[in-house]
């Protein structure tokens, strides 16, 4: 497949999908185009997808559950090992074939399931908390919905989703947009 | 203030403070810092937070009521105004004080209640066709949820929130560092 091929599927520019693709090495033969089974699997292999990512979901509220459901999620490569919660009425509950279990079993489910991620689907107030005990555990990155920015180490990386901040950008580009700019 | 506290509380330099804030303008005195009123009138207005932004949810699902119950939502600015879901067994329905309204009335729920944003939480398969009818209907900026990339004029800007691509991030970013890179 040419790269202007690529680009129009990914409403991009051929030059970009070429400069980007260079970043991370020599793809492709000039002329020739890009193998797609085998740029399939290098980029897989980038972005860390030829393998299982086993992951621990704290808080079963709304986005949690939200997660839970997302139709791709299994699909490429997350594996959802446990889902915990501090509310005692949802302890016990099944999502699935899971069982909702206590918040304080995080370190041990952890150590037990040999979880890499987190996802923070819990209340700002309770965010770094839970962030520094699985941190603790061992584990090697974060995905928090909490509305509040955690400090850990800088070899865990985190991702912030934050839905009032991509609402701001929104209307940041809008009134930008009016200005002329 | 000076920029070092400011740096202190948002965990990163007074250079970069600095910096940041100089793409916009003068800002602060030399030596005696900033004026958190004037600082912060001047930021809510380049950010556009110093209006009403009215936001039509599309999508009365998980994602949908979990946005809608977001803590800060209303507080910084944003008004929910109408909720729609293509689900007859959803229509109809109250959230709050909000009654769920048939996806039909997208057109007629942007003109009449003059909205400036939709919020898309709904399946792949229908984005595109609601963000069409939206910008058609005049709205100003989307914020998507729906894992599909949609097309509109560039004249309207798109926020995609992708949780897979999120954790696709933090794989990339976890197997880079593994890498030693």
């Amino acid at each position: 497949m040419s790269s202007e091929e690529l680009a129009s599927r990914g409403h991009t520019t051929a030059a970009q999908v070429r400069k980007d693709l260079s970043h991370f090495g020599s793809f492709g033969k000039r002329g020739l185009g890009y193998s797609i089974a085998e740029l399939s699997a290098r980029l897989r292999a980038i972005l860390g997808l030829d393998r299982v990512w086993r992951v621990v979901l704290v808080g079963a509220g709304r986005i949690g559950s939200a997660l839970f459901e997302y139709p791709d999620f299994k699909m490429r490569g997350y594996d959802c090992v446990a889902i915990l919660d501090s509310d005692p009425e949802k302890i016990g509950a099944l999502w699935g074939s899971m069982t909702i279990q206590s918040a304080e079993r995080l370190e041990a489910v952890i150590d037990e399931l040999d979880a890499h991620l987190v996802i923070l689907a819990v209340p700002a107030s309770a965010a770094q908390e839970v962030a520094d005990r699985a941190v603790q555990a061992g584990v090697r990155g974060i995905l928090n919905f909490a509305p509040v920015q955690i400090k850990v180490p800088d070899s865990i990386p985190v991702e912030d989703v934050n839905l009032v901040m991509e609402l701001e950008s929104l209307s940041f580009k809008i009134t930008r947009g009016e200005a002329g700019e």
